[in-house]
């Protein structure tokens, strides 16, 4: 599998909850800072659309846990960018354990971007995915 | 629409996000919470069946964000659970706001047990599976 | 003791850390949250003065730990709250377990208001203030 | 100032709250995480030792917040230990942003150790304790 961006994360001991598994909650946020960190390398920031006028959010979200995280683990989170539909993208995330590659989680995110108030993307956000990408390339 | 069990929240300033709104992952715990103290009514308390060696985990979760919540909001998750396979359970829980009903979130959320790292269910959750339920009675 | 308000709180699953108590850190949660339920029967809305320009913030805050909270435990946080300078404040922040009131933290926090990015009190909140109140009445 | 030990964070944004800063709460988070990177350096991890049967606890937190960090900020945490008493130890922590070292926020944490639930301190951290170091040495 080819990826389009990857984020490097270690587990801090307040993400694990009593079990003494990172919280699955915890994902989402894992989730939601390596799409961040991406789109800033496509020159959009989630903050400062915001401040636009522009919000990225989510419209759906599906999780597989394959594999739980514990204190002191490291972890890489992997993702791929695709049109999902006109007003729709869909990022492909994936967590894998390290050094050995494990796979903890596979999650697809759905979102859309509300510019004043109604659904429409940003033209940098348009043009990135009308050049393609996406998960099976 | 006939659940289970419902439970009562109010937005806290801190869940939400420089959006000015309830952060995605924010929602997983108010899922969690109310799968928790659904569990109590039946027996079953989550922090006491970790410590008796019985670790209750999600393998899947779909989240569909409908519309947001923020600062000030009022809200309810509402829950049905019924047995999803052999070994695992589903809940559905679905999120209005209050007082208006207006949908929120829609969540499925399959999870099994963990005993002594194998995958079986408590008794008690068992007996509860057995006896039906579910979303669509 | 006499408080100025109070809020019961339940502790939920997932706010307790590896070591099965609730995170230092959620006792922040806690206390903000008990104070911007305050302000609100004061007439301040904390996510309102945002909007309106005003941000209440913190500089400093005093915790002393007395006992953990651990998985479903029931608690009280119970507040004072006094000026602390010309255009500081302070709430004396005490939490309690229930039903036994067994003492679980005690804190201070000190804050001011930023208006256009400058130290100063809204108007609602200086009229609290002048009229006395705090933990030694 | 000399520090023993330092790490660097940068804001994710999903540590932010509605007035666009990191929530007073996310500094525990990160206080704590720098501080049990730094046991590891000692030879102590924070999740081993619950596992054996030590916990450490802070009593005490005192902080000062200087200024906000925002989405997207860079910076670091430096921190000294010394002993507090015979059973306690502090920690000083302060915060800078990155890359202009303007003060963030400065902490000091003191704590102990509960081994089989009475206060302890570990071997290896009584070590360091009669060491010296402090934050001025």
């Amino acid at each position: 599998m080819q990826y389009a961006f990857e984020l490097e994360f270690g587990v801090r001991d307040y993400e694990c909850d009593l079990q003494g598994v990172v919280n699955n909650a915890v994902y989402l946020n894992y989730l939601e800072h390596t799409r961040h960190e991406y789109l800033k390398t496509l020159g959009l920031d989630f903050a400062g659309l915001h401040r636009q006028g522009c919000d990225l959010v989510l419209t759906r979200c599906e999780l597989d846990f394959k594999s739980p995280l514990r204190s002191g683990d490291l972890f890489v989170v992997r993702l791929n960018l695709s049109r999902e539909s006109r007003l729709r993208f869909a990022f492909f995330q994936d967590i894998y354990h390290l050094p050995d590659q494990r796979l903890v989680l596979q999650a697809k995110a759905i979102g859309t971007g509300l510019i004043g108030g109604r659904p429409a993307l940003p033209p940098q956000l348009q043009a990135v995915l009308a050049g393609g990408g996406g998960p099976n390339p």
